[in-house]
C-alpha cells in the first residue's frame, strides 16, 4: 500500500518514519524544499516533493498540516487524486475540517492523534510517537465503513489507543480537557499582572512556586497555538468557558458568604474527581 | 539561647532538626504524647511534652500549629511564658495572626516559611527543609526592633531566603499565586463535572493529557486546607478572584467577538509574563 503525507513536521514525520518501518510506500510533500530533502535522509519518506501531484497514486493521504491549512491543502490535493483515494487528517479540531472536507471528497475520514512533544518541526520526528497515545477516528453517517477500516488497521500498526467518536463530540472533549486549561491559566497570568509594578506583584513573582507553575503553564504556552484552538473551536470552548464561569461564580458565592461547608463539599468533590482524568 | 517549638508536624519537626544543629536547646509542645516521643527519638527536640508550660523558661517560641490554633495555642502559652519571651509564627496567613496576637504579646513577630513536602507529620520532617526557600517575615509599626533582628538570625541559620513586607501585603501576593490557583483549579475539574455522565465527559476522562493534569493539581488537591485559606486569607482571595473574572471575562469576549487580534496580543503577555514568576 502506498501512503502519502503532506505536511512533514512532527507528526507528518513521525508517521512516516513508522509507516516505513511498517513496509508501507511512503510518498511526503512539504511546502520547503529543504524540508523534503531533510525527510527523505531522515527515512521519513521514501520520496518527497514540493508538489502535491506527487500523491496521485497513493492509496491514503494524511494531511498533517497546521490545523489552517488543512481544507485548503485538500482542495488542492484531489485535483490530482485518482478517485478511491483515501484522504484522513490529524487536526486538533475536527468538526470544521469534517464538514469542509466531507462535500468535497466521498472519501475522507477525520481523524486526531494525541500525541507531541515540546519539540516541532521534521527534527523532532520520532519512532513510536503514537504508541499508547489516543489516536480519535471521527466518522459522520456518510463516511464509508471499508474506509474507517482502512484508517483503524494502519493506526492499529502504530500502537495508538483508538477511540470513535462524532466530530461534535471530539470537540467539546478537547475543548475541556485541552482548550478551557489554556484559557484559564491565561486568565491566571493575567490577574497577577494587574497588580501593575506594585511591590505585591515584585513579591508575588518572589514567593510563586509550584502550585503557580502548574497552574499558569499552559496559559504562558505557544500563543500562536491558544488562538489556533480558540478560533477553530470557538462554539465548544465558548460553552466551556461559559460553563466554567458558572462555577467559578459558585465558589465565590460560597467564599463570600463563608459558607465553609459548602466549600468542603465542592473541595470534596473536585478532589475526588481529579483521578478519574489523571492517575 | 532556648528554643520553644510548638506543633510538632513537617514544619515544626524539620526546624527542631536545624535548630538542634545549630547548637540551640530546643522544647517541643505537641497534643500526644507519641509525638511528644518521636520527636525526641528522630532528635527534633531535646525535651518534649504535652504541656505548654515546659515553654516558661525559654527565648524564643516558635508556633507550628495548624493555622487555626496558632491564636488559641498564642492565649494559652502566655499564661506561663516570662514577659521577655519571643512568640513567632508560621502561619500561611498573615493578618489575622497578628492583628490577634499583637495586641496579646508585644513581643510578637509574625512569619511565614514557604517550604513544604507532599508529606506531612512528625514523620516528614527533615534537615535543610528550608535552605533557599523564601521565608516571610512581617512586622508592623509596633514590633520591636531586636526581636525582628533575633527571628533574622535564626532564619538565616536555616538558610531561607529573608523577604519583609506588611501583613496584608505578603496575604495579597500568596492570594494571587497560591490560594487563587486553587480555585481557578478546582473550578477547572467541577466544570468537567457538569458534563454528568455523558460521552463526552467519558471521552475527556480518556483523553486528558499534561496540560490537563498541571492545570487541574491544585484544585484536585487536600479540601481542608483550601477550605483554610479561603477561610483566612477570604479578603485577599475574594479581591484576586474579582480581578480573575474580570480577566475571564476579557478572553471571553474577545472570543464572542472572534477577535483574534486581540487574543494574540492576550496569550502573548501571558507568555512573556510566566517567567518573571517561575524559570
Amino acid at each position: 500500500m502506498k501512503i502519502g503525507i503532506v505536511g512533514l513536521g512532527l507528526i507528518g514525520g513521525s508517521l512516516g518514519l513508522d509507516l516505513k518501518t511498517y513496509g508501507y510506500e511512503v510518498l511526503g510533500v512539504s511546502r520547503r524544499e529543504s524540508t523534503c530533502t531533510k525527510a527523505v535522509a531522515m527515512g521519513c519518506v521514501d520520496t518527497a516533493s514540493v508538489d502535491l501531484s506527487l500523491l496521485g497514486k497513493t492509496d491514503v493521504v494524511f494531511i498533517c498540516t497546521p490545523l489552517g491549512l488543512i481544507i485548503p491543502t485538500a482542495r488542492q490535493l484531489i485535483t490530482s487524486l485518482g478517485r478511491n483515494v483515501i484522504i484522513t487528517d490529524v487536526g486538533s479540531v475536527k468538526t470544521p475540517i469534517v464538514e469542509g472536507i466531507n462535500p468535497l471528497w466521498e472519501n475522507f475520514v477525520g481523524g486526531h492523534p494525541m500525541a507531541g512533544t515540546a519539540d516541532s518541526g521534521i527534527e523532532a520526528a520520532q519512532r513510536n510517537l503514537f504508541v499508547e497515545r489516543p489516536y480519535v477516528i471521527t466518522p459522520t453517517a456518510t463516511t464509508r465503513p471499508e474506509n474507517i477500516q482502512v484508517i483503524e488497521g494502519i493506526v492499529q500498526q502504530l500502537g495508538a489507543k483508538i477511540y470513535y467518536c462524532q466530530p461534535e463530540e471530539h470537540d467539546r472533549a478537547v475543548s475541556l480537557i485541552s482548550h478551557l486549561p489554556v484559557m484559564v491559566s491565561a486568565a491566571l497570568i493575567a490577574s497577577c499582572m494587574a497588580e501593575g509594578e506594585s511591590q505585591v506583584l515584585q513579591l508575588a513573582q518572589q514567593l510563586a512556586s509550584s502550585g503557580f507553575r502548574d497552574t499558569s503553564r499552559v496559559g504562558g504556552g505557544n500563543p500562536e497555538l491558544g488562538v489556533m484552538m480558540a478560533e477553530y473551536n470557538r462554539d465548544a470552548l465558548l460553552r466551556s468557558l461559559s460553563e466554567y464561569r458558572h462555577q467559578l461564580d459558585e465558589l465565590i458565592a460560597l467564599i463570600t458568604q463563608e459558607n465553609w461547608q459548602g466549600l468542603t463539599t465542592k473541595l470534596n468533590s473536585t478532589h475526588q474527581a481529579r483521578p478519574k482524568f489523571v492517575e
